[in-house]
């Protein structure tokens, strides 16, 4: 991704945050985390963050997705100091369409990227609209995906450490390389 | 506390939350917890929580303090399972007054209840303002008060119990008893 880029997603992002009145300060605005997960088609693939707090043990963030983006399948594995990231999405603007393992859902919403549908395995579907939520515990495979408007998601988790995240991708990576 | 005035201070904590742009369910709403911490004088002492979820491992809650309101000085001793809760407190709306154990602040801007002084001994004022945060590790006293237009604050933080917090005044009693 190239810088222009990168801004240019930031500032949608920030619209979002706004869309959902979120009050973030300046350096939180300017810290925007932008992951295009190395597909390098982010309004595709890609997720923004802002990590509010990230102890040993908490983390809070605010996600934005821009309308349509998919965050892709991964799941949280055992880590050295406990079970895996457990994590629970709320809702604040838009609508999430979730995908956790377990029975495929019938007719659901959303479908992976186009081309990439060989990545995605699961497809049991929870449809998440401002104020509602989902819990999602370790070593679930999870994808999700934002409808029209795009999507405002907070996350409240255990500790978070990015790379021990198992993509079912194995082309992606979690980290951005700014060119 | 009779349910007359459990359900004016609910009434006046869901205006709080819809200023703050909070989103809630009708259950969330319904099912709003209001803490009188068996003193009495609820718009003086008083804290009202939504309790978004809370796992053996995380819990997020959104608080709200009516203008003034102060939620009284305690910390979050070790337990059977955890060195103590650890919170971090982010200001959504109005302003947010918080004391924490260490050097005492000069002019400090507030004072803890009127007849209850003895019964407050953290002093290290901590101003936040919406889109402020600030991390409270385990075993730390601490209080906090609102100013003018009352506050909203979110809680993220580890696995709450509140029957094992200590409070600095032994009258507390952290459960609502309603009449």
């Amino acid at each position: 991704m190239n810088l222009q880029d990168y801004e240019k997603i930031k500032a949608k992002s920030l619209i979002l945050f706004d869309k959902a009145n979120i009050i973030l300060t300046e350096e939180e605005k300017k810290d925007l985390e932008v992951a295009d997960f190395g597909l390098n088609k982010i309004e595709d693939t890609g997720l923004q963050l802002i990590t509010y707090v990230n102890t040993d043990l908490v983390c809070a963030k605010e996600l934005a997705l821009l309308p349509y983006q998919t965050c892709p399948e991964h799941k949280h594995p055992k880590r050295d100091f406990d079970d895996g990231k457990e994590e629970t999405f709320r809702c604040r603007y838009g609508t999430v369409y979730l995908y956790v393992e377990g029975e495929e859902t019938k007719n659901r919403r959303m479908n992976p990227p186009q081309g990439d549908e060989e990545y995605y395995t699961a497809f049991n579907e929870i449809i998440l609209q401002p104020g509602e939520q989902y819990t999602i515990y370790p070593n679930t495979l999870h994808w999700f995906k934002s409808g029209s408007e795009g999507a405002v998601v907070s996350e409240f988790s255990t500790r978070s450490t990015d790379d021990s995240d198992l993509f079912t991708d194995p082309r992606i990576k979690r980290i951005l390389e700014l060119k």
